[in-house]
């Protein structure tokens, strides 16, 4: 295995087909400390400006557009003794007429305990003295170079990735973006410690991480969207608004996979959908929103191919 | 304990403030058989016409606008030995473009082994012939009268519940209403064997139980929306479209109980919503959509009441 | 012409299956006057109370399920010398962290010109004291008892017409609405002096009026949401949310008017549509929201049947 | 007056920080020739790809982030005897169930009459064999690059303009766009001969334009979303899914151009707005939807400031 350890010079604010940073082979394994989404690393030294600074990009040697990148979350370790979040609902999150009686957004700092693997507020308000939380490590944003030379913020998501904001991206998930540029050009950051369904109050607990990422292209696997896989489930991943159409692209991606790898036509697909299937919201927050069709493995026939 | 054991001598499409079939004591509990969302009974015999033919109403002594009908549903028990599902995805939850290319959509029966608690396709496409699927009963279609005299269809919901189709409404779980008729007027039908989130073919799989439900009035205790407990966690729930707005409702109606009853002020409620929230997508299939906000009870702070 | 005067004993905040207040033969003129949104007469005194009370229902003689009722609005008086609106932009039609920005709500007067047939506000803030508007009388809701035996608020509308707040709805339209039962039982109520589109603000200018209607059954005449006429367009309207779904509602209805008034399939409806087309916000504040997909009647073919 | 011929020599499927084509002072007339949305010249030459190749980017001397580039269109004169559009409602405007019965889609023709100034079908559908539509010309696509060096498809919108297919950015109307890039870098093309509200067939007639705008820069003029004027009206755009939101983007800016400009505090602007705004759909296929907010300026009050 080569494992290459990655230091950003600089950091991006969009997703597109910037000069690389690093090249690697395909299989590579990169190593990568992120900063936080306001650009402050783990030392509270501010390194970038926001929206969510991106380490990469990253060339994957032999990615081309028709391929699919194939990024295994190995590891994710918190290196910083504290993250934040923002203390109130979002507005699009209540009843509009709700928002009126929202309190002013604040930031408040979470403590980190690196051994114990836990967070809890610093300074808790009052009925929350209790919670400690276990961490549950994810990528905020990440993905790939988008189509036609776009270069979209990383303020937002699509079908190239991006702020996605789901729970599940964390260590042990296996994900795969569409090639749209040569290389690919894989772009990673915005990591969280804990965050609820929605990314509701606009954050997760913001804060660093030392990444371990391997990287592999697979020539000629055509997705529409971004798909990934854990220890128990496959899922696919729709990014827009509203949460009905993010919905719909999820589940157009999942028969679209059902089909190609599993040999389940549309009425098959729909039998086991229909029973089975599970629904996250990602986040309920960005310009795009993200949502995920997932299906228990064990409830999927074997697959047709070797595709991954 | 009274038990009512309640045999419908007809059937109805709306919940309103109909004269009832049926009076109860609060903190009586009703057996009852439900036939299924096209009228068919156990037996396969046509006993009422769609949509989600109801039983009820049920009026329960003492129950008033600004009171909560609270729904222990104790038990659901198979009784049919089949069961029938939409054969293809309805067209609103893939891509718009994608609805060209789905097959007819056809009725299809799965066979319900009472035994094993499973159920299997009965004529199962290529592909599905291994799938069997543990038994997780819920019920799709239940409710109250709702406010102003309405009567609203059986096949959408509100504030009043209805056909919600949210597979956590299932046995051992308790569902609060708010009431807003004299009596409340309980009505419940539509039972499904198993569901998928979304209700994604437009059904889930549509047979016939005996529903053993305790229904108690609590008094003055203002709901907006549906609230419900199981063992593991306590969930608001939102009807409307797109699911942003049902989201919405559902999320408003959490703030509210954490304030209420567990003393979470907007700024505690969010910073404990924020990283520990779940959201369950009920249906996305009917007029309106459901979604469900979900919290784990371990993470909840200690009442502030003995509410319920 | 038959002239019937209708003089309401008691008002609904329902439209439903209710007993009728009034019955007619189909063709035959109803003159009645409306109360405002809040149930205040002309006079101000409280005769019922909200939300939209209605006049009805007008039972015409020979309306089934299958046919249409066709509502010509033959003449709206103003009979008040006042009228209110809400005093800020409604939290659902602003960008949702700019509703924490909003002033509270209040309600304003407009003084009503009955001469010169024009209004302005009684207290008008800085930099609108120039503000006199022409009339533009229109029938908020209104419309027939929906299907099922459903009793639906006054505050929201669907297939069956309701609280659509469109402002095309005035003196010399011509609507259709899908009968779905017994006697049609027509409703109306709620008319606004002025209102801009999506009635933005919550209200129209609320007022009350003498209206006079001609109510017609077309038997055999299924439409599936409503339908108007005016001097230069026709129009359909859809109900729902989110807005898109309205739109999607509301173009449905126009392409198969297209296909059997018109003799044009789909796509000889597509082109014309597409290069002439015209929508217009009913409302975007109610439950349901309203689009209307409008044509001018000079962009269309010859009729092929007489059937209006 | 400085009047520049410019004939691009590369074209763009993004609005973005690109290498200037052509730099001009504030205040100056560019005249230039327009291909069709997929790269056909006036002469059905390919001379570009899709989606909505740009001609550009114009470099506005002195533009800097935090102006507005004003965009006079002054002429729009058709090049081409031929326009095409698709031939069927897209998917995305009609019930979703009704997909499935929608024709196949393809492109038509029609001719351009350059002398009359109308248009019509090569090989009309029965039924619209009488149908010759007057010319309306727009822009199709166009604006300026977006903030953070971000490059976005022409087949989108956003704040920065792009593809907003709205009728009315025609010849006589004046644009304003929020500049976020040195130069505001200025992109035009995807030029319609006509086209109905929302491009509901996914286009309008496309075809080849001869166009001339005058670029002046507006310092320190700051604004969210584009604005436009015509002699009649001001307007604000949102571009959003869904329709809703646009709309709420669009209602945002429009209360503070009300502000900014008139003088109308929330309130004001809401009494205003409440009953004379209109709502157009500019588009309702594009990935971003399209509202605009609009107001006759019969019912503006004197500006404050000569800010335009």
């Amino acid at each position: 295995m080569v494992l290459h350890r990655f230091t950003p010079q600089t950091y991006h604010n969009v997703l597109g087909t910037l000069p690389p940073a690093l090249r690697i082979a395909s299989g590579d394994t990169v190593l990568t400390e992120t900063i936080d989404a306001i650009g402050n690393d783990k030392d509270g030294v501010r390194r970038a400006s926001g929206p969510n600074p991106m380490n990469g990009p990253i060339f994957i040697e032999g990615a081309e557009p028709g391929d699919a990148l194939r990024v295994e979350i190995v590891r994710m370790t918190p290196i910083s003794s504290t993250g934040w979040t923002r203390s109130v609902a979002a507005a699009n999150v209540v009843d509009p007429e709700t928002v009126r009686t929202l309190p002013p957004r604040e930031n408040v700092t979470w403590r980190i305990d690196r051994q114990a693997l836990t967070t809890q507020l610093q300074n808790p308000p009052a009925g929350l003295e209790y919670l400690v939380l276990p961490l549950a490590p994810m990528i905020g944003c990440f993905g790939v170079a988008p189509s036609l030379g776009q270069a979209i913020s990383t303020a937002t998501s699509g079908e190239h990735g991006g702020n996605m904001d789901y729970r599940l991206f964390g260590p042990g998930t296996t994900v795969w973006f569409p090639v749209s540029a040569e290389g690919a050009r894989f772009f990673l950051g915005d990591c969280h410690a804990v965050q609820g369904d929605g990314e509701i109050v606009g954050t997760g607990i913001e804060t660093s991480f030392e990444v371990e990422v391997t990287l592999t292209v697979e020539k000629d696997r055509k997705l529409t969207w971004p798909r990934g896989e854990t220890a128990e489930d496959i899922f696919a991943v729709g990014n827009a608004r509203p949460l009905d159409q993010a919905l719909q692209h999820a589940t157009t991606e999942m028969l679209g996979w059902l089909r190609e790898d599993y040999g389940l036509d549309a009425t098959a697909a729909s039998h086991l959908l229909g029973q089975v299937v599970r629904y996250d919201v990602g986040n309920v927050f960005d310009p795009a929103y993200t949502m995920a069709c997932r299906v228990a493995k064990k409830w999927l026939p074997a697959k047709r191919q070797a595709s991954f």
